[in-house]
């Protein structure tokens, strides 16, 4: 096992995330433990970008940061042209990515209804905006040799359930933004969000942490766009798993890392300073109902709107967790909480330094999509190593996240 | 990390081998240590049973070890009554597992020629001795509900591939062994091989270290059998892998796991001081020409015999592997002699503490079968740990291995 280094001074914070229940809880946690959050980009994946920018801002105005900003990320992975959240991450997350909460009738924030989507039709997000596909439509865009990702699967994997896919809940008609342009004219055109990254990673370098709870497709995109600048930044990242079994696919792979295979393995060789933060540690860190209730009980007047949206969230994913497996039955697992409290507390979890890649293909001799494991060229090598987390205080890590977030909710008149 | 105890007198040890090249490689390493061998029990595996039992009496007579008893272990795994060794297995080990040196004309030890196998046959062992199997006969088994293992892979599984099985060297007639009854009367009918581990863990208990360098069936036999006495022993075993690629089925699963997925299961969890040497550590440890050419110059009158054949079986597997994969291009792994080693000096490996299982089924929710992995529920649960290899001084292992046969080897008069 490695051991981490420790800070001298706080990181400067670029935040990549896909922003469904424990993205939000991540978010909440760093704001509580003050800190320095210079952006967020807001990425596909839980929900459709669009859906996951509404989320981030509506949540940083609730904690009290309607200063930090938010820039539009990635809505689709860097190998299909459209993507369409599925049915896994509304069971998991809510078809808004919050809960549900407006839908179930519990306290929660305002929202818009969710827009009607014709019967047989899907949403689904691209470069420019949100469209409708039809199955004869992603028949014609499968002819015409476009990609269409449902949650990480190509249509036509026997994974993908596309005719399964539940209506979801997203706004319509967000134009694709302007990309704007690099002040030194050097930087192709990228997604705001990977922008905003290679923005931060110029002005900071080695000060700038990378927290990623998301698909890796804004943070692989900026490490292109300007590998040097970006590949000194330190990067922490949920997703995969090395010891344990994973999410979805025959339980090989984890479901961030599915998304976007290629964009990760990129990130993994890029020889930045990097650290996986995967399902061999979240798995150990369950966030349960009486947790919760420290929340609620520790809410004020001027912090009872948004105690009331987190502990409605957590109950959800705690319930959804609970439901699908018995080893869920204390509670959630924190994944983005411990990435993004791993970003700036290194010393939270222990690593195994070991070179890795991403499988991007299945098969005999090419392995398994989305399957995150060590590098077996790399060993011969000597590659530069991926700090994988194997080790946690999950009990320890679960003390502290309620504390910390009960702290805040307390400190607000 | 967990850091491995260190022995204070040197364990009696009973070995489990599939007599192919690096059990015959593990096997001198062993002798030429002074390690306190009790006995060897021959499983099925690289080759079938009867073919490894043979390999080891020759082996042991050429080390000057004829006192050491060997005995007959499982002929099939415990989920097939018939096992055929597979293309992989000849292509790595030869097709008598020691690399043919007599059919390729090397020097190499007296062989009896092959027995002339039927066009269209394969031969398998089943607990009773050597059959031929057609492929009419596999159809009738399969009808009756009998399974048929084809290095590790049913009949019928996609990567299974039966009629391009070479014929392979095997002796036949070889009748079922008489199962001696324990003299307490309190033993199941078991393997000679199983037998021998049970009886040594009875006499030796923590005083006595089982090496597995084959599949697991006799040590999971041996446990069940006598579930006290066997789990008071210390058990290392080459097999499985963790945070690298696999050497089969997609690159997830190894071989030895991938023979008895449920055998290697059920060791995994029976609650022995367990040392699992996968493919994390061994593909680090590779021997190459240099280093077989430093036996060649040590080898006396009295030890040509022998140095000639670890030098030829070693050269055999060192190409075989080179042309096999890039990452072997400096050598062969030192599989079997690494777990071998680390019985007797535990310190050459540092572990992570983790329980871990073997799937057993293929597919959403089941996972790979033969995949080795964590223990879900035995995060939650606190269940006991396996101690897995995952650091080696690769290099120094290689160099102690050599020099240690290359003295043994120079010592004989
Ligand atoms: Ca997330
Ligand atoms: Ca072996």
């Amino acid at each position: 096992m490695g051991s981490d280094q420790t800070m001298t001074t706080a990181p400067h914070l670029v935040l990549s995330m896909d922003t469904g229940i424990d993205d939000a809880l991540a978010l909440a946690y760093l704001v509580a433990a003050g800190a320095r959050i210079d952006g967020v980009s807001a990425t596909y994946g839980n929900v459709l970008q669009q859906q996951a920018e509404r989320n981030t801002r509506m949540l940083l105005d609730m904690l009290g940061r309607p200063d930090i900003p938010v820039a539009a990320g990635a809505r689709h992975p860097s190998w299909a042209k459209y993507f369409v959240a599925d049915a896994g991450c509304a069971r998991f997350h809510g078809n808004d990515g919050l809960g549900d909460l407006q839908t179930a009738g519990a306290e929660g924030p305002a929202q818009s209804p969710a827009p009607a989507t014709a019967p047989g039709c899907v949403e689904a997000s691209t470069g420019s905006g949100i469209v409708e596909l039809t199955a004869a439509r992603i028949e014609a865009l499968a002819r015409q040799g476009h990609t269409v990702s449902v949650g990480g699967y190509p249509v036509g994997d026997p994974h993908c359930a596309l005719p399964a896919m539940p209506g979801f809940f997203a706004h319509t008609g967000i134009a694709a933004p302007e990309l704007p342009k690099h002040p030194d004219g050097d930087c192709p055109p990228v997604t705001e969000g990977a922008r905003m990254i290679v923005d931060a990673a110029r002005e900071y370098g080695h000060d700038l942490t990378i927290v990623a709870t998301g698909p890796l497709t804004d943070v692989d995109t900026a490490l292109r766009a300007d590998p040097d600048a970006v590949s000194r930044a330190r990067i922490v990242f949920m997703g995969g798993t090395l010891t344990q079994e994973g999410n979805c696919y025959d339980l090989v792979c984890e479901t961030n890392v599915l998304q976007d295979p290629q964009a990760a393995d990129r990130v993994l060789r890029a020889h930045a300073d990097t650290t996986m933060v995967g399902l061999d540690v979240t798995h150990r860190c369950l966030f349960g109902d009486a947790d919760v209730a420290q929340w609620t009980a520790a809410a004020t007047a001027g912090s009872c709107r948004i105690a009331s949206l987190l502990a409605g969230i957590a109950g959800f994913s705690i319930r959804a967790n609970r439901e699908s497996d018995p080893i869920f039955a204390a509670g959630m697992p924190l994944h983005d909480p411990l990435a993004a409290a791993v970003a700036i507390d290194p010393g939270l979890v222990s690593t195994l330094d070991l070179p890795m890649i991403v499988e991007t293909r299945t098969g005999d001799g090419s392995g398994v999509r989305g399957r995150m494991i060590g590098n077996p060229r790399g060993v011969v090598d000597n590659a530069p190593p991926v700090h994988v987390a194997l080790g946690v205080d999950g009990d320890g890590f679960v003390r502290r996240f309620t504390d910390t977030i009960r702290g805040f909710l307390a400190s607000i008149g």
